[in-house]
């Protein structure tokens, strides 16, 4: 059992180190993090910021919360797995959403998830070309409570770029506090 | 914000220690856990067993999934804080749900929790005498899915055990692939 969920967890390492090479790195909304010139992405729970680094973000893979039966068909479809040879350009985007959202009802937060701002819909239009993970942090004690990891090649960029512009003027984003959006690039493609 | 996060983390921990007294302990469905004769809760994240304990049991309370704004409304005009003082009984109920559950999507889950099993009007018949706080466990890592505790005055157990037996004839209860029922007297009331 410890060892099936080890393989949901997931950590962040902003520092000196790691493959992915940090483009750019700016707060959307609310505070940024620090400065790092490189992000690794590693499969399992790192206990505390390594002493070289300077930030660490962590989170979970967990049951969808709003996806319908119907909705995951399409998906399924469509999505495509990390790490594909092509897909040399990255994305972590860590948001916090404010207490508003997390006192709303199951109910509630489904309308305006979906019904309200399209964000199941609005991903799928960029399937296959940007594949994605989401991690769940909030119930870990994270400061952020999702971080979305994004690849996608470098000619679907302006594509990705349309994405994140739709999503942060959809009626969902009236609920996030705080986003961080990171842009990196893999070592063997710079 | 660690502070905040910190309020919403809960640790039980099993063994000689702690205002609660075992009156039994037993395996519903799959396996058991170790024999403690008290039950200590704790209003935090405790790192790892202690040295004298049985076992630990961590779990962290947090947003809705199911319940939605009208069953919200009646919830909260119903249920009764923790703490109270004829509510010397209390239970603490660890379940782990199957991957068959997990898989399902979000639309699904809940048709199985309320449409088909009545999780949530169930748990209103017997507002405000059992009083409930719902922990998560899973995405922590934890062996079991999720912990409930309840509290209840001893002239309610009969209404609790038709609860739990209601419960547990449920569909969703199929999904249901571990629990463990223990039940526990305040120390005081002994």
């Amino acid at each position: 059992m410890e060892s099936e969920v080890t393989e949901r967890m997931f950590s962040f390492v902003g520092g000196a180190m790691g493959p992915w090479r940090v483009l750019r790195m700016e707060a959307q909304i609310g505070q940024s993090l620090p400065w790092a010139p490189r992000v690794e992405a590693i499969s399992s729970l790192v206990a505390s910021c390594p002493k070289d680094a300077v930030w660490l973000l962590r989170g979970v893979t967990s049951n969808e919360r709003y996806v319908t039966r119907a909705e995951r068909q399409l998906l399924e479809t469509k999505q495509p797995a990390l790490g594909r040879p092509d897909a040399v350009h990255a994305a972590l985007i860590p948001i916090r959403k404010s207490d508003t959202w997390w006192e709303l009802a199951q109910d509630e937060r489904r309308e305006l998830f979906e019904e309200r701002s399209e964000h199941i819909k609005t991903g799928l239009r960029y399937l296959p070309a940007i594949a994605r993970r989401l991690h769940h942090s909030r119930d870990l004690g994270e400061e952020f409570d999702f971080l979305t990891w994004f690849e996608y090649a470098p000619e679907h960029s302006e594509a990705f770029e349309e994405l994140v512009v739709t999503m942060r003027a959809s009626e969902e984003w009236k609920y996030v506090s705080r986003e961080v959006d990171i842009r990196l690039v893999r070592d063997s493609a710079a």
